[in-house]
């Protein structure tokens, strides 16, 4: 049997699975009726992750902690990557540093679907914050098709001290706003963190403060704007464009 | 129960009674005092439309995407557009016409976020097959998120035969597949119908044949496809920085 780490209890399987971290199946006692088992069932959906009813001795027999209380969660460690490591990688000499910023993406198929984009668009990493966000989930692993096998994926604090430090290792830290320029008419090229906002609610304001200047997509029609991912990927290939072509 | 066509969650609720097309009636959840909710009242009453307080549960039941968010309209069916209405429309002396062609888009999340797309690249028009693809059902009309509205999509028997009505027309047939040129260093000015492939497959043999010519976005990575919906959405945007800044 392949070998898993437990998570094993009702209020720690709550909390693991509220953070957003990754869980790979999540079994419960059949003919437990317990409320909270409930509550996990639709928090594991929302994630994407397994559920599986199983009989109260194969818990037992599971249990590490003897005090399943009727569900274990199995887990995959993800790891996730240092903004120090994503700093220090080997440069290419024929392309800038590249690094994306997801501040506030909710959505684990908005997520996987620019982690697919970006490993695409050769971006060097890509940072996500820990809190208000969804992490790397199995939806979000699937969704990426593949992607973060390749990209680097680093969770922080604080989006906004981490766009100080990105400052200070020479990129230019652009995000993409409606307040700002069409993207066509921008200089993209040179080291460059792409900010991306969450749905809805775009870049926070104490990010945006931080933006050595803005982006946007122009929109021509009626509704104003992008799925997350869409936008995500059409900046991402302006900076592709503007770096294979010499602008 | 007579049978109607849903449009599910608040903002595609609002487009939809925005762009002015016609609502039998509208479903809110009872004590749900959200503000949205309350702009939807006003504007099915500006329209005339019926206004009915139900139960949360009932709009769960009914329910074909999962997230009404408290809101259901119903619609009389939709209705497709012919490809000789897309032809007909007037012309804007600045802006070339733009079709887009989905050969074989089966997934309702990639075709609804493809017209959502296609609204705020400004193109005129969609075609989609009758066979082997998705049509346009309550999950596309969610997440096309409002644009429904504002792009007529018509369907069609065979997409080959269409292609001929289109260059016949005047239109440059582009094909995005990989075997094409990078997109950037394309001519794509002029009347255009962009024919994008379905998942997996792409474009069909035969629609590959009558192409004037076939695009591509460049791949940097290690996986080197993307996501349907996002691969639409670069390409037409290309259209649009090509369009909009005289290449």
């Amino acid at each position: 049997m392949e070998r898993h780490e437990l998570i094993e209890g009702r209020q720690p399987v709550i909390e693991f699975l509220k953070a957003g971290h990754p869980v790979n199946k999540v079994l419960v006692a059949k003919g437990n009726n317990h409320r909270a088992l409930q509550q996990i069932i639709s928090l594991a959906k929302e994630q994407g992750a397994a559920v599986q009813e199983v009989s109260k001795e194969l818990l037992d027999k599971m249990s590490q902690t003897g005090n399943h209380q009727g569900v274990i969660a199995q887990i995959a460690a993800v790891e996730y990557a240092e903004v120090e490591d994503l700093l220090s990688a080997p440069r290419d000499p024929q392309w800038d540093p590249f690094l994306l910023v997801l501040d506030g993406v909710q959505d684990p198929h908005n997520l996987g679907s620019i982690l697919r984009s970006a490993e695409a668009a050769r971006v060097g990493g890509v940072i996500i914050p820990k809190r208000r966000a969804v992490g790397v989930t199995p939806v979000v692993a699937k969704v990426s098709a593949g992607a973060l096998s390749y990209v680097p994926v680093a969770r922080v604090v604080n989006i906004a001290r981490t766009l100080d430090q990105l400052k200070e290792a020479g990129y230019w830290i652009v995000g993409a706003d409606m307040e700002g320029e069409p993207c066509y008419g921008q200089n993209l090229t040179g080291p460059i963190a792409l900010v991306i906002g969450g749905e809805g609610e775009g870049i926070s304001r104490l990010s945006k403060e931080k933006c050595d200047f803005l982006t946007r997509i122009p929109m021509l029609g009626q509704i104003n704007s992008l799925n997350a991912g869409v936008a995500a990927a059409v900046l991402m290939f302006e900076v592709v464009r503007q770096r294979t072509t010499g602008r």
